[in-house]
């Protein structure tokens, strides 16, 4: 069977990409690696749009976050987390597991967080050393201001870090410009690559907080690791394949440029949030949808679970379903790294097809028709005359 | 130009196993990668030589360390290291990371450690919670007696966590039968494929040990990782591609059977050593080498570091140098992984060559000769009448 994945990480790896996976590896202790890796780390900041080091790890995207927690913070230390969704819960546990304080900022599933309300929790509890929070709730494919709670944040010593998962790559998020203190993603999002690695950044003044943070590090030790890229290497043995498949990526976005992607991220998801309206289905985050993925509500009667696996192991197009209390009750139809008009078109159609076998039918083509719509404007150059 | 890797990791990942990678992506929570996760596992303990779960971490072997200590440990306790070389020091550094007092029992670089010097250790510090040590000690290319060190730590409840990163797979350290508590290993040594995953395995009692265990983990949690591998996935996204591809390592393990497996590598070793030892080379580490790596003192006047140099970028070469106070004075070949015959004869003859280059002329084809001594068994079927 043919397969689609539409699923929100991993996302599908371009052929060139496992192409340059699956050369003979190469020891990392060369200058041949040492090469690559640094076209890689200059490839990174761009994307992060920092002028800070971007710092490669071997690890999946909660490894990251872990590292962003250990490396700016001390036990009993409090912080503000925005949770809403699944991905702000593994903020508070990770917090937990550290005996970090949390002030916890609520927020419904579907919605974005109210600037409103992490300035009030600031200024309720005046010690917070940090705000953690998601720029993208894959969970509930909300889209977080993180430009506004960062000018909020940036008024006192507080640190603003953001889980950029499903976000760095897939819409403009300024590290450098907006003041994020510490931002983190992994590979197999926007960068389109397989899972493995963690990605993060660092602000200038949350370098100067590392110094003082006592909760314990090791593999995770950002200091250890920085100063191993500045030396072309990594503190650890460095996921090789991976990395190589990294600056093939890398290669791909600049040759698309940023605005490019951020541009085709923004289209793909419009198309189909208006393909998915036009068949009379509810969005799941409809007054701040994020870019990355398209929660749907299901019809009632619909059972969400049994949908996701006709469409994956009948149909071979693999969405995602909901999670914890959503669980049964949406669909997420992904459109990050490697996917084009065509992913949309194939994820509607897909969903037109399965809704009328789960005894909804919808007018087929309709929804495919609406997206066409906004899908058009992908292709502007010459040649139609 | 053609090129041979002959460090002690990465090692060269087959052909077969670089295919299974570069297939497209498929999403991890699906029952297809459940099935191939579930049969990873399965061979897992089988080269683990163990009934307990094998854990499969997205990390290079130091996360893997690092998940040893702090779900075994408690702040302030105290454990013996072993430190025997760079490897031995990581267990150091780790503890020192995380609050755990360490009393070191030195091992001379190249030398493997004395039980006794383990048991005496033991006696003057009867509050011992733990035993840390490699079994192959890569950086000096010696083995240490890990058989012999498990009986002694045995009759106490102290545990016995061993650094397996270049021994499983590669002789025979059956984890139940000798009583290890913890055994780590990675992927890019004997089980054939990129950096990028850690392996860890508890008996029962170091499993019990972790209820008790205080020191903060979260990305490195044995306990939620066993839980998640009973239901055939793991508790943070998996590295995809490299479990695909090591489902595959595994089928070409059971292929060779594993004691073919450690068969081979012991004469690759031993072929190794007769054929330097023949150039009038001393070895590292005489009394106790490892069939992983082959640690070869270089003769005066040699810069290890150049000779490595040429090796790898004239003559295609890739060995490994020393590190530390070894750091220009030896050269390590290395024969684990995906080696065979040849590549012994590779890097002899390519060590012949080049230290004729460098100003100490040896008899071209002696060492290769005394190598196919001992190669020539590789073959032992009939054809040849």
């Amino acid at each position: 069977m043919k397969r689609y994945l539409l699923a929100p990480g991993p996302t599908p790896v371009p052929p060139e990409v496992l192409a340059a996976m699956s050369q003979p590896i190469i020891h990392h202790r060369t200058p041949q690696f040492s090469a690559l890796f640094a076209e890689a780390a200059e490839g990174l900041k761009r994307v992060f749009q920092t002028q800070q080091d971007v710092l490669i790890l071997a690890a999946s995207g909660t490894g990251g976050m872990e590292g962003a927690v250990t490396n700016l913070l001390s036990p009993g230390d409090e912080v503000v987390v925005v949770n809403g969704g699944k991905f702000g819960q593994r903020w508070l546990k990770l917090c937990a597991a550290y005996g970090v304080r949390v002030h916890e900022v609520v927020v419904e599933w579907g919605e974005a967080v109210e600037p409103a309300a992490v300035e009030a929790c600031l200024r309720a509890h005046p010690g917070v050393r940090a705000v953690l929070m998601q720029a993208s709730e894959t969970s509930t494919t909300a889209l977080h201001p993180v430009e506004t709670v960062a000018r909020l944040v940036q008024r006192s010593d507080t640190l603003l870090i953001v889980d950029g998962i499903t976000a760095v790559g897939v819409l403009d998020l300024p590290m450098d410009r907006w003041g994020v203190d510490v931002l983190v993603t992994g590979s197999q999002k926007a960068l389109m690559l397989p899972p493995g690695l963690a990605f993060v950044a660092l602000s200038e003044r949350a370098w100067a907080r590392t110094k003082g943070a006592e909760l314990p590090r090791f593999y995770f030790d950002l200091t250890r690791e920085r100063e191993a890229l500045r030396k072309r290497t990594t503190a650890w043995t460095p996921a090789i394949s991976l990395i190589v498949g990294l600056r093939e990526a890398l290669r791909l976005i600049e040759a698309e440029s940023l605005p490019g992607v951020f541009a085709r991220h923004a289209r793909l998801a419009e198309a189909t949030r208006v393909g998915v309206e036009r068949l009379g289905l509810r969005l799941l985050a409809p007054r701040a949808p994020s870019p990355a993925a398209t929660g749907i509500w299901l019809p009632e009667g619909v059972d969400g679970a049994r949908l996701v696996r006709f469409l994956r192991d009948e149909m071979g197009v693999t969405m995602a379903g909901g999670q914890d209390h959503l669980t049964g009750k949406i669909v997420r139809i992904a459109h990050l790294g490697h996917v084009g008009a065509f992913d949309v078109i194939v994820g509607i159609a897909a969903l037109e097809m399965a809704l009328a076998r789960f005894g909804h039918p919808v007018a087929a083509g309709q929804g495919v028709g609406a997206a066409q719509g906004v899908l058009k404007d992908e292709w502007q150059g010459s040649g139609t005359g």
